[in-house]
């Protein structure tokens, strides 16, 4: 279960950052590493801090976007140390790692996204995430090192897990509660789903291109929100090309005929 | 109550892992450092991995004896990695986080104590320990970084306080609300919302009103699960008002004057 979860760095600057999170990863059994755009990466000061997790420096997979590094996933937990002018559904690392695990028992591939040392995520970057996670510190000092981050949530997966694998019956338990059986729609075939929302919304003069306003990130968080399977995301499509069709005027020449 | 807490290093080798301590603890809201015969300290390394928490290390005191950093406290927590001979009251660092704020909160001067980097704590100083705290981590690759080790105890003890002040531990508590300060959508209106959405179906030849096939029982099920806003469902009807709009030409028409 614990092999369904990647974790996701994104422009990471410090090497040592990198082996730090893999030590992290590898203490509490989590193995997939996929960097974003790390500023340097092999480096010696990554495989020292990594302290023996070299294996996972070795395996871990690096690309040029965040949307390479979650293709597949269908479900998305995103770190913010920030305050978020546009709300988002907020856990704590705690529930984030019920909820990982919860959803990688039922065979979900999930994204633990870490972001820069000095920023963290972009707004963008956040609006691709399902949830955010924000780990409880002192507003006064609020800026964890990142591979400590690493550590806590994993901690929290790896706690979670042990929980669901000591006890069967929890697990079962969450499957049952579920009552949804149907597959998600993974995080790429969201973005191409999202891609085609805007499309249309621009085709019937609802969304003006030079002025979005945050139509997008709403509507990314209204669906967001909802886990969409990938059944209802064909019906989705489906409505949106009716809609195109309809802009487009073929439907009134259909009548015509 | 979180003063009353000490973190105490034993024989740290490496100045990076009392910065790194020192950021944690600081992340989480905790402030005494007591260094027992540390290898370097003070040092530039330290004072870089701290990050922003050198008021830590400049407060910190530093001692000869585990003994000497004990003074004062009624109970110690120690952390350990291996399997002991001797057995001991062990605990997680949750059931750690309850007690240690358990009992700060009744005024007591309580210790976590973490031992050497490559070989923990002696066994002699594991026995002046009220209790023992493993981190339960992978047991092939078992040995976590000191600082990540300080960080996911000072976690622990901080999500215990969090609950124990009553604040949530999801940021500060105006941001938890705003998660969804929304007001929701009424049932009425959402009956309205998919009388409209029907309508539009039909009117974009999405939905044929003879076979309607379970499609509006799927809808209903996809945003009922998102639990939508009532400024949510006003983007979602203007969306239908343009698609119907479209469906009945009237966009071209628009769009030929």
């Amino acid at each position: 279960m614990l092999q369904n979860i990647r974790v996701v760095l994104v422009n990471t600057s410090h090497p040592g950052n990198i082996g730090g999170a893999a030590r992290a990863m590898k203490n509490m059994g989590l193995s997939r590493l996929v960097l974003v755009g790390p500023r340097i990466f092999p480096s010696a000061e990554a495989d020292a801090r990594a302290s023996g997790a070299t294996d996972i420096l070795e395996n871990a997979q690096v690309v040029a976007t965040l949307e390479e590094a979650l293709i597949g996933c269908s479900l998305v937990f995103g770190t913010s140390a920030r305050d978020r002018r546009i709300p988002w559904p907020l856990l704590d690392p705690r529930e984030s790692g019920v909820k990982v695990v919860e959803e990688a028992g039922r065979g979900a591939e999930i994204a633990l996204v870490f972001g820069r040392e000095d920023s963290g995520l972009t707004n963008d970057e956040l609006q691709r995430c399902h949830y955010h996670v924000h780990i409880p510190s002192d507003p006064d000092f609020s800026s964890l090192n990142l591979a400590t981050a690493v550590q806590v949530l994993s901690y929290e997966v790896r706690m979670s897990w042990l929980a669901a694998v000591g006890q069967p019956s929890k697990v079962e338990k969450h499957e049952v509660a579920s009552t949804r059986s149907e597959e998600l729609a993974t995080m790429d075939e969201m973005e191409r789903f999202y891609g085609h929302l805007e499309q249309t919304l621009v085709a019937i003069d609802f969304l003006d291109p030079e002025k979005p306003r945050h139509l997008m990130a709403r509507l990314r968080r209204l669906y967001g929100r909802s886990s969409v399977s990938r059944a209802e995301m064909n019906i989705l499509r489906g409505i949106l090309t009716e809609t195109e069709k309809a802009a487009r005027g073929e439907l009134l020449k259909r009548k015509d005929q």
